[in-house]
């Protein structure tokens, strides 16, 4: 157990193990239920309970009472065995997994987390997925989002690249939620693909009732078998458990803090909606299945920033990454792709030096148009890129692949400018920004 | 005139001046309009006609030829007079000008904009306000508001202070509208005001057919003589020109980069639509007119830094800051509130110095939670201070503004977790996060 200090003392005094249920007396109230293990960095102050209604509660045992009610089985739980035999009349469908909540498939009898991610996990959680794909299961990392690096986007790349090459007819990539739109762009970029990739992820973990994690791996699989050959994010379409969205990777932004439904295409239709039967396309503008040759381009360079324009911003920021050697700078500006003007001499500096600087809005719906107010025409005169309707989130990934590719200043400004992986789109609906409250 | 160089020479080459009617021809086309003004630090590259569908065009003038058809009557227009005798039955309403698209007053004759902002310039666009109330117009500054800082809201919230303490039943600021929904949180710790307190900007300028300014400043100075003794932002609230939206300056972002709904309410309902004759309150828990006693707080620490976190980023950022002296840093986290782990122990280096270290969430829609995973615990037990459901731009505003205040660590983190201005609310509603494409 991971249990540790005063709380590991406390079970061990009345030799409860994780997986016993047990009674916790306190002053005022009484709990009774199963001892499930913790994080390894949690507090030695608490053990946590799983509790009839399905809860876990964190109890504070300096003044508790403990006794065991019933000893557990074997934490190992007896799983009935899973057919994993191919069926060639299936598609086969390879799962990587980096990490994050959803690839931390819940013991649901200790709460303990498996590390190790296999394709079995998967389909004991998921057995419906068995009708859909001949499931392959590969974990290339465990880390928690806010964790990614770009390197670890290369590994990333590199893993779905041979599993591809393998003969998989689609990929399917569990990542954490986080930055689960900055890899899609990473990959994106990093790979042509004559298959599906679908990241997906969950915002609750599958011990919990409400959990998403379900439908995003089921939706995401039948995704992987579709015809939809782009790297793609799958996840809540709604906050109802029924249908999930496919964002292409490149425009696609995770938008609530804990919704289920809280990745959103911005300045974009989602590409489909999906259930776990079906695919109904809304945006029939995509590459489809076998018509790109599998291609890796997997060098990225990793001295890029992503500095946010603010009021009373100091120009001596962006002077600090000049002399810390940052290759490229990504602005996120406001409005129409500004920032204060004090800034326009160091940005002008950094142009001069060869380190290319592009430009974002924190508006994040809309397109950067710098030729409307003189802060922008002055911007462009000291030669800032305009970034047309990239996020600033995909302009950062963007800045760091096309530095990996050419150190050329004119080349880097023409792919920036570019559209490479449907990140830039020339024209701009109306049906792209709503969210009106009536 | 402002034309220069080439540009004006061709001008004064046909005896032309700004204000006269010409022919301007060149190999494929010609074209026939008035000569606009530019801006002074336009090129000298091209002339600026008004075409006869209202519409103004820039004309490249190395291959044109030149010639006047009608001599334009002095550049300073006849107007009617406009008559602002004060009607003791109207209320009072004080216009403060910072600068922006919508204090750019067109001259429609001669496309110059006037930089000095009176009552009379907006009185003579918008005839329709004499009805509404006695209007008087001050220009504080005249500025671009991606050039605000916190030294300029100090000026404006002064400004405001004065008018309302002179006797003003409620006040309108213009301002630009990149930075609007800074300076509206600004307004709103600085001042607490017995009466409404309403910031407007515009979209497109006045010289467009399709400008916002005109229904913006109405529903503004509607709004300012409302029982709604707030500091709010009143904007478009669909793309047609009929109805506003009016937000708690606290709780509002621009969300789109050209759209004149741009504005939105965050995490909150917008507090009222308002239209030129009426208000339709949507959110009843708001500060009443008359209800609290006229305050000014305008002590703001400048050296506040808002820092957007991307994977990859580097510690050294943060340690850059705190070299350099900052005394607040806000992060732009990802999810519930995280960040690169990398980055926690110069995070809890800047707390031990008394740095206080504030998290928001990128996301923008939801609420930062710190207890959920181990990188937001690790987080907090390095004395990073959540956010709750506050917008990055409004924690960042909120930093400078509470360490004005005090510099006492324990009490800087006291006042950014307690609700000053509206900026906190207790409770999430579902209907604050739509944006569902179908």
């Amino acid at each position: 157990m991971s249990y540790h200090g005063s709380a590991r003392k406390f079970l061990e005094s009345a030799s409860i193990d994780v997986g016993d249920t047990v009674r916790v007396e306190k002053p005022d109230v009484t709990y009774e239920g199963m001892v499930l293990d913790r994080a390894d960095d949690a507090d030695d102050r608490h053990i946590v309970l799983k509790l009839k209604n399905g809860y876990n509660i964190g109890v504070e045992i300096s003044d508790a009472k403990i006794e065991l009610i019933e000893r557990g089985s074997e934490p190992k739980i007896e799983l009935p065995p899973v057919d994993v035999s191919e069926d060639p009349n299936l598609p086969d469908v390879s799962i990587i997994s980096t990490g994050g909540t959803v690839a931390s498939i819940i013991d649901y009898r200790t709460g303990a987390v498996h590390p190790a991610f296999t394709a079995d996990d998967l389909l004991r959680a998921n057995p419906e997925l068995l009708d859909m794909a001949n499931i392959r299961g590969k974990a290339v990392l465990n880390i928690l989002s806010e964790n990614m690096k770009p390197e670890y986007w290369v590994e990333t790349a590199r893993a779905v690249y041979r599993e591809i090459d393998a003969g998989a007819d689609g990929v399917v990539v569990a990542h954490g939620t986080d930055t689960m739109h900055y890899t899609s762009a990473a990959l994106s970029f990093m790979l042509k693909t004559p298959v599906p990739v679908v990241l997906t992820g969950a915002q609750r973990s599958s011990d919990r009732p409400s959990s998403d994690a379900s439908l995003n791996i089921q939706c995401s699989v039948r995704a992987a078998t579709s015809d939809i050959a782009e790297v793609t994010v799958c996840m809540h379409a709604t906050m109802d458990d029924l249908t999930c969205h496919l964002h292409r990777g490149v425009k696609v932004r995770k938008m609530h803090t804990s919704r289920r439904d809280t990745f959103r295409s911005i300045n974009a239709l989602p590409l489909a909606e999906v259930t776990p039967g079906d695919i109904k396309i809304l945006d029939a503008d995509y590459r489809k299945r076998g018509s790109a040759e599998l291609e890796l381009h997997d060098r990225v360079e990793e001295r890029v920033a992503l500095i946010k324009s603010y009021p009373g911003m100091s120009p001596d920021i962006i002077e600090w990454h000049l002399e810390r050697g940052y290759k490229g700078l990504v602005m996120e500006g406001t409005g129409l792709g500004h920032c204060p003007d004090t800034l326009i001499p160091v940005l002008r500096e950094a142009h001069d030096m060869g380190v290319p600087v592009a430009m974002t809005s924190q508006c994040l719906n809309g397109r950067v148009n710098m030729n409307v107010y003189s802060t922008g025409r002055r911007l462009l005169q000291a030669g800032v890129i305009p970034c047309a309707d990239m996020l600033p989130e995909v302009a950062y990934v963007k800045m760091c692949w096309v530095l990996g590719q050419t150190s050329e200043p004119g080349r880097v400004r023409e792919m920036m400018m570019d559209n490479i992986a449907g990140e830039i789109k020339d024209r701009t609906s109306i049906a792209y920004f709503r969210g009106l409250i009536r």
